[in-house]
């Protein structure tokens, strides 16, 4: 045992008690939320195939995930990296025959081999949820709403969501703003990083506007239907006015069209969101298609880090404690915690009530303050 | 993608709603107990050095874990099979300057490479409470109430507690029955499996007597004490006597005083928790002491498997859900769930409440039975 076996790894770490509680908060906020709105909880493992983590969705990188081999199957297996892949499997397998609409949410933790470069941890709490059978305008509206309606319950407020059409480039290709099929790759890299230059030399100097109907939604929505003169983007353009429009004054909207980092595996709608008070994205989501079932659905994840960092990592305010002092009466303690005190009791004669936190101790049947 | 893509590894499951909601209810109820009796939530991660999860305590095999080498630091890192082990990590350093005695908690999963001969999970909930600073009676005391309670939170009723002296053989070795040194592990493991004839042959003859003061409490407490002449045991005895006398009628109490399989790393008390329903225990626990900071500790965990077992799976009472039809009022929405009630909004038209579980459907701002 040596002191460097104290430390954690990069990018793991503990959260000690008020950061616990926050985090509990914040997850049984969000839950109960999606709950209400009638999204089911489902609880994957940890651990899975690796195919079967990498094969249902597009964009989920196996080599930095964490892979070892099954002493039992001798299959690779892997820690998951992202629990909307595993809800997925649920909703092609086990859940295949329950009626659709399917509303299914999860919350746990996910964990990669490599961090992200922009983002030094290795382990995340991942909650979202799902709405399987649909990727229609109602339901992409009903995940845009979800995701803001747990973020309130769970303390945010200014949030901001961002849209983005993941597919923009497939539905303008073919004829709009032709391109060849080995050409699509680089022009929707090039847009993803907004490289005016690189998409020029890519040839999509016929995209190069789309990159400038980005901002506030109203403004940018109206550049984007001044580009698509074909009309190959009209009934896109009209599904995001009318999630727009069922927000509301809930969040402030923007669109950035040609936004794809993120959003490799969803089809015609994506959204990313935003709180004040965090540096990044507490979560994302859009319309997809599960592989291999090939159903469609709509949905979003957040995360606890940022959304921690959002609330600003609020305390909970400070909790009235009750002191037991040795040789008190159990039944009369008993009575007090069910009525919501928080009870300390005494192990020895030297535990003092105002080290461990104490506002009150109990004398007889009476609370009095220490 | 292949069909055998969609299964999961032997020992890894889904939980699928209700079992998934059932363990929700199950993992509140237990924590919310702990938090009142004064037990702050840790939550350590995932992954740590493998050298950290297997150095703090004895009795942690690592081969059994999941294993792998991390690119960053090039050293083995492995999944948690544990947490306990985690926690007493926290309390020694990023609680280490924290009054005492410090309460902590924890409810996570853990996860092994290799399932147990008799369990084939390779993936367990944990939940337990761990008191630092002390393995006094009181203390165990409080650890043991405080299991019950849990347990009693989360809907069960009929629990037994079996009491162990897991330092047995050291008490006794030294003087009362003398031991060579290099036979005390051959005599501790043939008292573990009660096997009468294996423990005459490592040469522990005299400690026969001792596999038959088991069974209910007041009865095996006082063949044990008959057993004590020198009195080596009095003391562990009269602590046992008063943990039992603070239980009163809360739990079935026995005592097998050579049981130690799950105990190696105890020190002079251990208890397992059992209740009706459960074929396995549901937890156990006992005072200890963290190696390296060398502190005592009492504490104990708790898995959700047997207790969702012996609470019959307890199904949730059906809940009232209210169809949302199409361009349904939202302000109204909103205020029936603030309310309470849980809703399922329609995507499309043929949406059917029936069929998605509803029992009323929400016309105008009235909430009718489908």
């Amino acid at each position: 045992m040596t002191d460097q076996d104290d430390l954690l790894p990069i990018g793991l770490e503990d959260a000690l008690p008020a950061r616990a509680a926050a985090i509990t908060r914040a997850m049984r906020a969000v839950l109960d939320t999606m709950d209400a709105h009638g999204y089911d909880r489902v609880r994957p493992p940890l651990i899975e195939f690796e195919r079967s983590l990498a094969g249902r969705m597009q964009g989920v990188a196996t080599r930095r995930m964490v892979r070892f081999t099954d002493p039992e199957s001798l299959r690779t297996l892997a820690l998951r990296g992202d629990m909307t892949v595993q809800v997925g499997r649920i909703a092609a397998t086990g859940l295949a025959e329950a009626p659709r609409p399917l509303r299914l949410c999860y919350a746990g933790e996910v964990a990669l081999l490599r961090a992200d470069q922009l983002d030094p941890a290795r382990q995340r709490l991942q909650m979202g949820a799902e709405l399987i059978g649909s990727d229609a305008v109602s339901a992409a509206s009903e995940a845009v709403l979800l995701a803001i309606a747990s973020l309130e319950a769970a303390g945010l407020s200014d949030i901001s969501v961002d849209f983005t059409l993941p597919d923009l480039v497939d539905v303008l290709a073919d004829e709009a703003l032709p391109l060849a099929a080995d050409q699509r790759d680089a022009v929707r890299r090039e847009l993803d990083t907004k490289d005016a230059g690189g998409l020029a030399a890519a040839g999509g100097q016929a995209y190069l506007p789309l990159l400038y109907a980005t901002g506030p939604f109203a403004e940018a929505a109206a550049k984007l239907k001044a580009l698509d003169a074909g009309g190959e983007l009209a009934s896109r353009i009209e599904g995001l006015e009318a999630i727009a429009d069922r927000i509301g004054g809930r969040a402030r909207i923007t669109l950035d069209p040609t936004e794809r980092h993120g959003f490799e595996y969803q089809s015609w709608f994506g959204f990313t969101i935003y709180a004040a008070g965090a540096r990044n994205a507490i979560g994302r989501g859009g319309t997809y298609t599960i592989r291999g079932s090939e159903e469609a659905a709509t949905g979003f994840s957040l995360y606890a880090e940022p959304l921690l960092e959002a609330s600003g990592n609020a305390r909970e305010a400070a909790r009235d404690t009750l002191f037991l002092p040795l040789g008190h009466d159990t039944a009369i303690a008993d009575r007090l915690r069910a009525i919501g005190w928080r009870t300390i009791a005494a192990i020895g004669e030297s535990d003092d009530p105002r080290a461990l936190g104490c506002s009150h101790r109990l004398e007889g049947s009476e609370a009095l303050p220490v």
